[in-house]
């Protein structure tokens, strides 16, 4: 993994000179939870491969994956308990809250396999819960750490989820458009899965009843490089790529507004600044 | 369920004069927690019935069950959260380990199911992981909303998982030798499905060769009335009844030991005797 969620824990911290050997558990505790929810998620999406390698349900069995999942669950909590003053209850009520809501994203995630029809911001809500909202905990972490006020706190938080939800397009857009030199994995993969990507919620709206019908038609293309060209094409000629490069352009405007109105000087928020303009442009 | 977990939290929150509408969030904590270790182990035992009742991942799917197992974890969180001040640290530290203990439980429960022997000895360290340390931590959470010092706490966490050890043993020999009109479910249960209970494992460690081959023989018996009374013949000959009860005993003897070294008022500990003697007394 690329380790973003932990280190935007020591990052927002660091905006309120809490040292780094301070803010490690709480760093631990999102990390060890995000591991946790991608365990479970691979058993419930049967994913054989994560990071390049076997899932833990794929080497070992589904009844593992369960339950070293739960014990990492767990050992998130143990990473807070080491905060034993007045910052625990709030640390471990915006865990809880965020934990709830990651798998409730989950949850709208496998809705929306079978879902006839999803429409652009009920996906949008989907990543906020799946992705987003654990990136903005992870940088609130470092604000309550670092004993910022409420509307401090909550400022960090948006901007946390706003750049999530743009880092999340940003997957989706990449898994189309990437350089596969730089890639690392198959470029087109979501289409070839037929996945539902905002990239194909978005066309799919746009389209007119002929465009529909060559979408629907995309659906049972072999999987082939053809498929994938058909993709891109059909998905530039409905204006799906600009829309959703203007959706994701959004979220992260709305991030940097957040950033900005932070009561912290400029210097202290440059790294965030930096940070957001590589995880919206990475290509990668 | 009975709900005795939640009970031994309001009783235990009752010895230090904690008001029950304070206790009952570490209540809830405990009952959270304890439905969902069901519901997951549910999944893990490909278990069909849960109180009557099709288990989670039978009613809906594995997937349903995984995901709503990590929410009510969560949930359990969440009450403990309710505590904002110095004890939730201690709450939540009890919490966590008696969670990863509960999972190392069902890890060993599940890994004996294949082991060709398992002593009396690990499989008591079985039960008091995955059963009896969250009697210990129910108990404990009274003392700790009380605010009572750490010998105290330990004293009612000891009998906690003392008496949970005697209480899970009391399942094993009610399994075979409860009164059908009473207990509410299929008496002889684990014989029919050739389950290691201590009372079989007693009975292998007590046989001599000719005995061995008759306990191998039940294994391979047609599940049936005359499987179970062979069970019962051949577990009193062996002296196997007798040596379960004396090692329930010895862990009930131990608990009351504990509980007359808390240093309270005897009146005080009379619902917590009279709760122990009918947990391992009861016909069901």
């Amino acid at each position: 993994g690329k380790r973003m969620r932990p280190v935007l824990t020591l990052i927002g911290g660091s905006l309120f000179d809490v040292p780094a050997n301070e803010s490690i558990h709480a760093a631990l505790a999102i990390e060890f939870f995000h591991n946790f929810s991608l365990i479970h998620d691979d058993i419930m999406d049967a994913a054989p491969v994560r990071r390049g390698k076997p899932t833990v349900h794929q080497k070992w069995d589904a009844n593992i994956a369960i339950l070293s999942g739960d014990v990492l669950f767990t050992e998130a909590y143990k990473q807070l308990a080491h905060y034993r003053d007045e910052r625990l209850a709030d640390l471990l009520t915006r865990f809880n809250d965020t934990a709830i809501e990651v798998c409730q994203g989950q949850q709208l995630d496998m809705d929306f396999e079978t879902a006839s029809s999803v429409s652009e911001e009920a996906y949008i809500e989907m990543i906020r819960l799946k992705t987003s909202v654990l990136l903005g905990c992870a940088l609130e972490f470092g604000a309550i750490l670092g004993r910022a006020d409420v509307p401090t706190r909550k400022l960090l938080y948006d901007f946390g989820v706003e750049l999530g939800i743009a880092f999340q397009i940003q997957d989706d857009l990449l898994d189309l458009y990437a350089d596969p030199e730089k890639f690392g994995k198959q470029v087109g993969g979501d289409v070839l899965a037929n996945k539902k990507t905002l990239l194909l919620l978005t066309a799919q709206r746009q389209a007119d009843q002929q465009q529909d019908d060559r979408v629907k038609a995309l659906f049972v293309m072999d999987k082939s490089e053809a498929k994938v060209e058909t993709a891109r094409i059909l998905f530039n000629e409905l204006g799906a790529t600009d829309f959703v490069k203007a959706a994701q352009q959004q979220h992260y405007d709305k991030a940097l507004q957040s950033l900005e109105a932070l009561p912290l000087p400029d210097a202290k928020k440059e790294p965030l600044r930096q940070l957001a303009a590589f995880l919206v442009n990475r290509e990668y």
